[in-house]
């Protein structure tokens, strides 16, 4: 294991061959999806709502515990899809502090995205944040479902429903995942899920909507294709959505292996927080006991002051022995276009959302880390911030 | 071969018994594509930007004779995001005889589209035509090569740039068709490719945007992904449109046999047209001499007086034999929503198109359909024509 002085920042050779990613990127067995293709080929039947999509659907909302499952070719597309589906108009308010599909998939309707501050425990939107963004103009209320932990659902039911407004959650981090025991899926008038590749359930790309809604659900099968036959609803408008019956057949082989997907995530989040227990400045973003969660994301939060180091610092320190850790998010989506330079955003003040964006880092879990990894990757972290002293100064003359 | 009374209308069974559909449905050799599944397996990269996307982008776009091809998930996100690319704001003038997928792309981005009709015998926009739309609101001209037609791309670029306007073409039926025997790819400021499984090169989904213009290049590569390492210019925003490895393997080995699946569609074509050349009120339409077409759309044109029958009551009884012919286009998009319903479109006259719309159906061609399927479609069109008075007197008592 390597010491001070052999970090690559100080000429030694990077611990990592090849780089070590932060996505999940399970995958069935080959086996598996050689036989699925081989079924498509026969069939001749490649997309447009196929024999493995309508499985798919139906598997999943069985997964969830909700009526109907919607899938669609990515969470993006979901989101999108769903906003226009409850044709939604004006205001919607969402946080700052995720990946920013959340506000640009709003802004592609023409909808306008408040951004609310978050949590500094949970880092997800509090009813208490929210009531002070709702305005005239509010029309809905996008929860996502941060590192897989429910976004206060009881509390922003209410106020959705004491103000007459949508509730929505982007359940893009959430597969699996518990809120009071039952699978996250139900809550809201919908929620979206990812298939992306680093989600714990991988369809390439690929992604659903969930709802309970029987006409929405019937409007959100309209619009995500051109198709004539698909044709369930009027809708406003029509986009092609469509998962393909390939994203399909890797989902849905995948759905099978969730549990023993998360059962792994946890050994290595449980090994993480066992051995960087101790050091100071830095701490790994805990989940809620007796619920369930995913463990797709290993969360650190550097505290520069006792730390000796900011977390660009760690994570350029890590980037260097090829550890890919990543800066999630970073930085909020109200820093970014197209609502960094909309004079609607201007003196727009996030103080959580900026700390968390200065502060968090990624560690790499998934399928292609293993035991062994992580403890490398403990052991490098451990060096970087027993000699911060060091490090900090050798960065600075680097700079 | 079936006599009149046999037909499924008159009681008798399906000429076919499993659906002979219109889509083109090639699909690459199983080896091939098992080799290349075993690659993604391998190196554990299912999307963002992966190597065989990278490849697919080099091979498209020197198949196409043009500098840029930047993949994306389908067609309709290629025209959502390459009017998002151009900041086109304002109206944008496209022909009602297309794919819906056409203007409604449009609209998710915020635009006006302006119907424009088609010139009966192209069935294209022609610049006469789109002149007389063109307002001090125009921003654009957005044309569709129906049929792989080129829709009139000399006159157009004349036209824009006489106007100030961007132009960009619907090249979604126009894989490996020529302009002045030069592939169609380069035109105006961008095309727009679908590798849908019902085109002659299929990505199962899929689609392509081509471009001569490295500024939008980039833009359109960093608008298709929110993936940050793809960041190569500033956007107004950003969306998933990112074509995965699996759809790229299904294109990669597709391409090279385009000129295979091409003079296969045009033997069947040439079939259609010599068993069908003597009925009165049917016709094919024909494709220009010197030019290469895809031979994709085997277009008939049913003119009612002539024929005795409608075109919809042809298309019912073609239903009845198992025969999928297909309404292209019925209804016009601007008969759709979200246009139907819209203020600013009452009153809009469109006569060729509306005349269209009621008089072409398209008749089964690609890797489905045998030379014998082909006979056998002409025989029930030729009973059909040749019974005419019989037929509708039997659909009219039915109805």
């Amino acid at each position: 294991m390597k010491r001070l002085n052999d970090l690559a920042i100080f000429g030694g050779r990077p611990e990592f061959h090849e780089p070590l990613h932060v996505g999940q990127l399970y995958l069935p067995e080959w086996s598996g999806i050689e036989a699925a293709f081989r079924g498509i080929f026969e069939r001749q039947w490649y997309t447009n709502h196929g024999p493995l999509v309508r499985q798919l659907d139906i598997a999943f909302a069985k997964f969830v515990g909700v009526k109907h499952a919607v899938s669609v070719t990515n969470g993006t597309l979901g989101l999108m899809i769903l906003a226009r589906a409850l044709e939604i108009q004006g205001e919607v308010i969402v946080p700052a502090f995720t990946f920013p599909a959340t506000a640009q998939a709003l802004a592609w309707g023409g909808l306008t995205p408040v951004f609310c501050d978050v949590d500094s425990k949970t880092h997800n939107l509090s009813a208490e944040l929210v009531r002070r963004k709702i305005t005239s103009r509010t029309r809905a209320i996008m929860g996502v479902h941060l590192w897989g932990r429910a976004c206060a659902p009881d509390d922003l039911t209410s106020l959705a429903k004491a103000f007459s407004l949508r509730l929505i959650f982007d359940a893009c981090h959430a597969i699996g995942c518990t809120h009071q025991g039952r699978r996250i899926g139900g809550l809201g008038d919908a929620e979206v899920f990812s298939f992306h590749a680093t989600k714990v359930l991988n369809g390439t790309e690929g992604g659903c909507i969930t709802t309970n809604d029987d006409i929405l659900a019937a409007r959100l099968r309209t619009i995500r294709s051109f198709h004539p036959s698909e044709e369930f609803a009027v809708v406003p408008l029509r986009i092609n959505a469509k998962m393909s019956e390939a994203q399909a057949a890797f989902a849905l082989l995948g759905l099978a292996d969730v549990p023993r997907h998360v059962e792994a995530n946890r050994r290595r989040y449980d090994q993480y927080c066992s051995r960087l227990a101790d050091l100071p400045g830095l701490s790994i973003t805990s989940y809620a006991t007796g619920e369930t969660n995913n463990f797709q994301y290993v969360v650190a939060d550097i505290a520069p002051a006792q730390a000796g180091l900011t977390r660009d610092q760690v994570v350029e320190v890590l980037h260097r022995e090829n550890v890919f850790c990543r800066r999630h998010f970073h930085p909020g989506a109200h820093r970014m276009p197209p609502f960094r330079n909309d004079d609607r955003y201007a003196g727009l003040s996030l103080p959580v959302t900026d700390l968390l964006c200065q502060r968090l880092l990624l560690l790499p879990n998934g399928a292609t880390v293993s035991v062994e990894d992580v403890d490398r990757v403990c052991h490098l972290v451990t060096t970087i911030l027993t000699g911060a002293e060091s490090v900090r100064r050798r960065l600075e003359q680097q700079a």
